[in-house]
Formats: C-alpha cells, structure tokens, sequence
C-alpha cells in the first residue's frame, strides 16, 4: 500500500503558511503501516492541480488532498477531483443542510458563494465538518481512494483522526503497524555517532534506523514494520540494546523525552534539590528546568547574574576573580556553582558562563567559549567547552550541556 | 521564470518533522518576483528521488533541493544530483578544507564519514556552510539552475539568504518584485484584530492584506506586486498608516522586530536598566531580554525565585503577605517588583508571579492567571491577566505581556 499526499493552495507556494497538514497526516498513516512517498504541494490552478493529481491517482493506493474546499472561486479541488476521475458533479442536500445549518446557527443567512460547497462528486462518502463549511470526501475509485478534506488544521484533523483513519484501517492497512522508538543522545557531533553505530545504520527492513540531528540532541530512530504492535517491538529491542551499548553514557532519553524531564526524575527521586546561576545562558536553564510543572519542589533559585556588579553583590565573586580570570573563566564559574548552592542552601549549586556572541568574544576567549561548573556537597567538577554557531544555537547547547553534566552527576 | 522546491528526507514523509523549508524558500522567491509552482517531497530513495528531480528540471526554470547532503549513507542528494544533471563528482578541495577546519575548531579528528560531503558535481559553485559540514551548490544547466541546499534550516538560511538571492536575483528574476510588509500586534485577540480592520482585509491586488496568529502575537502581513521595490512601498505606505491609525498601542513592531529587540531599544536610548523577579515564567523573561547581544548593558540581573523560601530570603517578601494573599497575588507581584529594583539597583524592577499549570489552580486563581508588577522610580503598576493555553503557551503569553508592558511604559 503506497500513499501520497497533495496539499492544495496558492498561499502554500508564496510561503505565507508553513504546510503542517503534510506532516500530521504523514504521521496518521505511518501509525496504520502505510508508506507515504511523496508529498507535492500545488496552487489552484486547473492544469497543475488536475495533472498531480491525475499522476498521484496513477503512482498510489491512497491519495489525500487537502484544501481548495473553500466556497470562494478560489477553490477548486472538487471540481479537478472530478474530472480526475470522470465523474460528475452533483448538488449533495445532506452537505447543503449542514452548510445552511452552519451559518443559522451563527445567526447570518448563508451566502450564496457556499453553494458551491455542497457540489460533490457520485459516489462520494461525505464527512462532516464541525469546525467550518467545506465538507471531507472519501471517493473509492478502482481499488484506489482519493480522500479530500478542508486545507485548515482545526477542520482537517477531526475528519482524519475520527473519519479517515477508522475507513483506511478498514480498506487499506491490511495487516501491518510501524512502530518507532528514538534513542536520544547528547554531547556528540552527529558524525561521531555515526561512526559508533555505522553498521546498525546498514540494518535492512523491516526494521530500519535513522539519524536524526538537531542543534541540541542526535537522535537514532529505530522503525520497524510487523503484523502487530507486540511483534513490531521485539524486533526494535535488539536494535535498541546494540545502540545503547555503543552510545552508553551519551544516551540521555528515548522517544518524547527532554533533558530536563530526565534532569527532573534525577532530582527527585534522588531528594535533591538545585540552584542555577547563569551568565551566558541568561535565564535559559532555568526556564527549561520550570518547563516542568512542579519543579519548585527541587529548583528553589535561579540567578542570572548578566553583570559583573550582579556577580559582586549578589553572588560574592570577589572582584580580584574577576579581574584577574575575567567574567569567563573556570574560576569564576566554580565561584558561581559554589555561592549559589551556600545562598540558596541546596544540595547542588551549577554556575556558568561564556561567550555567547556576536560581540564579546576576544582572540583569548573566542565566540562559544563556556565554562561550567558543579557543586555538590562534597566537591565541585568544572569544564570547558567550545560550542560553535550562532547565539542562539551557542546558548541551546550550553544550557543542554550543563543540564546533562548534572543528568551524569545524578 | 517558474521555481520548484524539492524537500529530501524520510522523515520528512514520516511526518517527524514540519517541513518549514518549502515555506522559508517560497518567500524568499517570492520576494523576487518570481513564481513557484510546485514543492515536493521524497524521501531518501534513489529511484523516487531520480524522478522527481528529473521531472523538476524539465518543468521548471530553477529547482532548490533541500536536504540530503550529510555525512551519512542516508544522504544521497549529491549522487542523485550528478546523475540528473549527467556529470561526475570529485573531491573539491576547498569543502574539504572547510568540513576539516570545521572538525578542527571543535578539537574533534574529521571523521572519515565526512569525506562523502566533499564530492562535488562538476561545474558547481560551492557555498560555504557557516553552521555545519554540509556545503550548499549552485549548479548552472541549461539556461537553468539547480540548487542543492542544506536541510537543517540554520545551515540552509544564510546560504539562501546571502548566497543564493543575489545569484538569483542576478541571472533570473523577472521584471517586477513582490515586497512585504508586517505589523505585529500584542494584547488583542485575532478576532478583535479583525474586527477592526475587516474593511482592509477586502483590499484588492496588487496590495493584499493577510492576519496571521502566532501564539503571542497577530500579525498584519501587506504584500504589493510592482515594477521595483519603491513602487511597491508606495503602494504599501497608505495601507499600513490605515493599520496602524486602527490599531495603535497594540502594534509593538514591524517586520521581523521581535518584542525584547523593541524592549532593549527602549531601554537604551532611556538610558534604563532593568531587573526582573520571575516565578510563574521561571525564567524566560531573562533569557528573552539575553536574546540580544550587549544586554548586560541594561540588564544587571534576573532571579527566578520559584519557592517561597527563595521569594522570602531573597526578595524579602515578608511571610505574612505570602500566607495572607498567597504566592500568587497583586501584592506579591508588587513587592518582587520593588524589591528587585531595590536590589539591583536599577531604575525599573519588574514583578511577575502566576500559575503555568497544569497543576497548581484552585478554584480561587485558576489556571492562567498571572499578576505582573512594574516598579519605576516614581510608582508601581500592577495587572492582573488570565491567559489561556497549555503550560508553555501560558508562560509565553506571560512573557509577552511582561515585556509589552515594558515597553509601553518605555
């Protein structure tokens, strides 16, 4: 079973919506086993429109199009579905009720335009909107299916998650599920895993492994295909296992994961509780460490000490420190983990700072040069480190380093 | 001149990720004046990703491919291209410095995967990845252009933005241009925003007038189609007085301005420091004003004091106000706010305290409602929000809040 999507609409190819229909409805049908191939996005043109659809129909078992379900002349998909297919058009007064319906419910007479709306291909299976207008179609054609649902998310997704899915696992999925599991990792180039699990990267299907890298984490998704869910997961174990014993320590989370969930059980279950200050980073760690609801119980204080008049008076870093190490310097990070664990009267005080750029940065002290520091009750570790891209990216990681120096310490 | 984006990737078509690219590109086009017909995606497959680049150069002017060109055997962008395109690869020596020197400045030994990237098809021009190893192509074919970027979109924009519009604009745009412009509001709801420009939205081409919703912020995109750029900022011009005459103090920037760029400006040119005393937004508040290079400037310090131990011994908000309002209240946000200004030493102090949920809420202050305080040297404001939303977009819309009024108040 091959699947492929078409989304519809001009404001698409200007760029002025970002297409996140594509994804979510990808995402359904791997959930069913169904590969999708191709994902094309065109405007409301009749010839393009009618030529990928006509060519979609012709590569795939299944083919949902999105948008152009509108009641403005904009909006064609019903028309182009139809000549697609060669059927005609034919006024649908169950889809006209629930039009009428829509608009008497709001109180306004229903404007001529949506008229257009309730035109609907034979042999269409109609599915409700109860968001807007434009109805779903399911069209079942030669053994295939051509599925049509409004182009706005909050109209779409009820259609797929209740309608489309229940039809398709009926038709179409046969036997299968693809199940997924990602194994997180932090603290390595994306190269360097590679070179950890080049082999497993080769494993042929069902069961197949991706990379997957992101400004602050390399992911390995492992995804494999079986008759059912149960199946599906033994064949990842092993995969899983293997990873794991060649990412070890690197390996902060699976699936949906943060870092700072994981931080999170590490301090509680460990009755621990943590102070931050942070230069660099400016508020970042802490913010990801409140991501989490509940975390007063173990994240007291947080301190952005942006100045170094701020480092003085409020974290006692004396200014002879300062002065003779500069702001950024492993002394004055352990200063920070150290006073702020006394002020805070936690178990673990994390101190840090660095050259987040563009400005700042000196030929001693270059652009992504950070120092972090940990004190726990009986010692304090400190490191340096060279992160490199823009503020933003220097930042992210910075503060996903010293969030897995304290996952390491717990 | 008719432009087609081709998006490479499995996970793409997993549904794993958004694609944002197809949208980011388009504008960029589009802003050229130049038309795009068709964005398509396709995994990382030979056969599948031959025939949609193949089909891509035939019908299309310029094609921009995205994705595909890593270090691992999954990225086969580069192959595939060479055989489209009918010429070899060979290892350029300049990406290979590069990719080197990359692994150099993070003390990492290249490893050998990495080769792979420096593979060139014949007669491309390279452009230097700033951000990663991946190098981005501009490959001339037949009075037509195929482009082979980066999928990571950090790697893939300043190559897009820098490189690859001047050569575009250089040997392939047309005769007119089409310019943007977006006014960006905060405070209101969509619909209060549309209701006071509903009559502008109706505005016919070659001036169009779009709302766009972002979780903080409604934005009023105009766009003008025109012979040169002055003539569409003429067209423009009028509009945007119109927007602005309706939405006044709501508007707090234009364009790609973000809220804390407006705040620091403000903040400079009054020559005003600023602390901040979080609890509820644990922190994002300081890390949103250190977006901004040079902050340390005006912005001394930041406590995210999330227990009320913390808010007693370190804000010296007395334990009867605490036990008699609760932590959540007017005049705890007051006092955080005095006395962080007291602490710090600044001209302002801001005071914000609230409950992100989802845990938390009790029937008396429900999920949502956030009290936030501003102490100047002359007196103290404080307001009382309820916001709507999960756990992070209670605490963005808190923020945004937090810094409008800020720089209202500015």
């Amino acid at each position: 079973m091959q699947a492929e999507i078409v989304c519809i609409g001009t404001e698409l190819l200007l760029g002025r919506i970002v297409n996140s229909n594509a994804a979510y409805l990808s995402k359904k049908l791997a959930s069913l086993g169904i590969d999708v191939f191709h994902h094309t996005t065109v405007g409301d043109n009749h010839t393009r429109l009618f030529t990928v659809l006509k060519r979609a129909m012709h590569r795939s078992d299944i083919v949902i199009a999105t948008g152009g379900l509108g009641p403005t002349v904009d909006d064609i998909t019903l028309e182009i579905v139809a000549q697609v297919i060669e059927r005609n058009l034919s006024l649908n007064p169950v889809v006209l009720k629930d039009i009428k319906e829509h608009f008497h419910k709001r109180h306004i007479p229903m404007p001529k335009a949506n008229l257009r709306q309730a035109l609907i291909p034979k042999g269409a299976k109609v599915l409700k909107n109860e968001v807007g207008t434009a109805p779903g179609l399911i069209i079942p054609f030669d053994k295939k299916v051509l599925i049509a649902l409004p182009g706005v998310p909050k109209e779409m997704k009820p259609m797929m998650k209740h309608d489309v899915i229940v039809y398709l696992a009926k038709h179409f999925a046969g036997n299968w599920v693809i199940v997924s599991r990602s194994v997180k990792t932090t603290g390595l180039a994306e190269s360097q895993v590679n070179q950890k699990v080049k082999d497993i990267l080769k494993i042929k299907p069902p069961v197949t492994v991706g990379i997957y890298t992101h400004t602050d984490s390399v992911d390995l998704n492992i995804t494999a295909k079986a008759k059912n869910k149960r199946q599906a997961q033994k064949l990842i174990a092993p995969v899983e296992r293997k990873i794991c014993s060649r990412l070890k320590e690197h390996i902060y989370g699976k699936d949906g994961e943060t870092l700072e969930e994981v931080v999170a059980q590490g301090l509680r279950k460990g009755k621990k509780t943590l102070a931050v200050a942070e230069s660099c980073t400016g508020g970042l760690i802490a913010k990801r460490l409140t991501n989490i609801s509940g975390s007063s119980k173990y994240f007291p204080l947080g301190l952005v000490a942006y100045s170094n008049q701020a480092k003085q008076t409020l974290l006692s870093i004396s200014p002879e420190t300062l002065k003779k190490y500069g702001a950024v310097s492993k002394e004055v990070a352990r200063q920070m983990a150290l006073n702020i664990r006394q002020l805070a009267k936690t178990n673990l005080g994390l101190g840090i700072t660095g050259i987040a750029g563009p400005t700042g940065a000196t030929k001693d002290k270059p652009l992504g040069l950070v120092y972090i520091a940990l004190a726990t009750p009986h010692k304090i570790f400190s490191q340096e480190f060279h992160f490199h891209g823009d503020r933003s990216s220097v930042r992210q990681r910075a503060s996903q380093a010293a969030l897995d120096i304290l996952r390491q310490h717990l």
